[in-house]
């Protein structure tokens, strides 16, 4: 079951600065989104993820008056890790847990948009093709991206997913619609401000696993 | 590079029972194992492995002078968790580890043993396989088999595997076989015991993930 849409982002300040708190406990809801896709095998993913959160947790614990907002993590350990920065520590782990986050982003709005394939309407492969492509692919070696060929035919039909994403209850598809489209105001705007904090600081790598 | 040969499962007392606190010790360095075959996509390996150790270490830490064999642990989750047992606790974990040791057994046995494939006598494709029907096949379904099939591209050359068991350095191809041999005989011993076991206590379940 994903409680997903019921852990609704916090609007950002005008600055656009991401409280660490807050975010740490809305996006700890979010690895139980993995559980919609059905198998249990996607636990992998799920798990990559945790580790993401537990990392950047473990920072934030370590001084949460120091650390009030995801830029005061990143900044200072640009200066505490200078040779290895910014493949370290919670930089490195919001950097990917950020593009998790996307992925889900673009899955979300493009099942928000409709976006389908006309000849096969119950399938989410054009969705999830999409999200991967834009927020993931580029950051996988030919290895990752031939298990991602793979997993794409274990992912759920639309309708079941979508009933995943409304807690098992039968509620009708565009009730189901709206609420993502209201789930993803929010928290778009959080993962745009993560990203632009990753370009402004020069924070960004480019490497493939 | 791979501790695995330096660090020598003990002899089985006659009674075959294992020892909780060595075996977790020396099994505690078989995750690195997972390191030799190059790329860091099996780190999801290593955690699977990873994870099963430190369930047993957690029960095996609540009660060290309770737990002193393998066995007692499994005694004593069937008296605690009757309902759920086997699929439950360190008994679950356990199950799956030996899976993965017997994965690595089989594997280290056909090189050892010479089995390759004429055509390409660099790959270790048959010998991967070949572990890899006799320890997991049957408990993988259709989706986790395909991942194998993917990953079983990744596997290293066998020249640079052997180099990997043997620390990097450049030993010769009977030197490093002669002690994966050495590793083969208490280690395979230990394995065997605890399949017996669960056998014996009809812990063993046949459920596919
Ligand atoms: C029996 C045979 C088995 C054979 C072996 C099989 C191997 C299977 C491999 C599966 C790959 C799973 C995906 C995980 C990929 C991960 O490798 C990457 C990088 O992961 C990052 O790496 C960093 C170091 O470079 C740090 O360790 C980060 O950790 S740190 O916190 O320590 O800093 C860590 O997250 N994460 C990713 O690419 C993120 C993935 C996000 C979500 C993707 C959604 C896709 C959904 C698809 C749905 C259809
Ligand atoms: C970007 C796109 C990403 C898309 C998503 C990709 C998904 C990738 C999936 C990769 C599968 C990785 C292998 C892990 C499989 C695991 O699912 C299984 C069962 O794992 C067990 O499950 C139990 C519950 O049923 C408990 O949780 C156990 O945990 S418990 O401790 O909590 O009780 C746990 O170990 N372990 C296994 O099958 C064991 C595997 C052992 C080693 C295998 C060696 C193979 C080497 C091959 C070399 C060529």
């Amino acid at each position: 079951m994903s409680l997903l849409l019921d852990n609704q982002f916090k609007e950002l300040p005008p600055d656009k600065s991401v409280d660490t708190k807050l975010f740490l406990e809305t996006v700890s809801h979010i690895p139980a989104f993995f559980d919609c896709l059905g198998s249990s095998v996607f636990s992998v993913i799920k798990s990559d993820i945790n580790g993401n959160i537990t990392k950047i947790r473990g920072v934030y614990l370590k001084d949460p008056a120091k650390y009030v907002t995801l830029q005061d993590i990143l900044v200072a350990e640009r200066e505490a890790h200078a040779a290895e920065w910014p493949k370290v520590g919670a930089t490195l782990a919001l950097m990917w847990l950020k593009r998790g986050l996307r992925f889900i982003q673009i899955l979300l709005q493009s099942l928000a948009d409709g976006d389908r394939d006309e000849n096969n309407p119950n399938l989410i492969q054009v969705n999830v093709t999409k999200a991967y492509q834009q927020a993931l692919k580029k950051y996988h070696g030919w290895f990752v991206q031939r298990i991602f060929q793979v997993a794409l035919h274990a992912a759920p039909y639309r309708s079941n997913f979508l009933k995943a994403l409304s807690k098992g209850e039968e509620v009708k598809e565009e009730d189901c619609l709206a609420n993502v489209r209201q789930f993803l105001v929010n928290y778009t705007a959080t993962v745009d401000a993560i990203y632009e904090m990753y370009t402004n600081l020069n924070a960004e790598l480019d490497y493939t696993v």
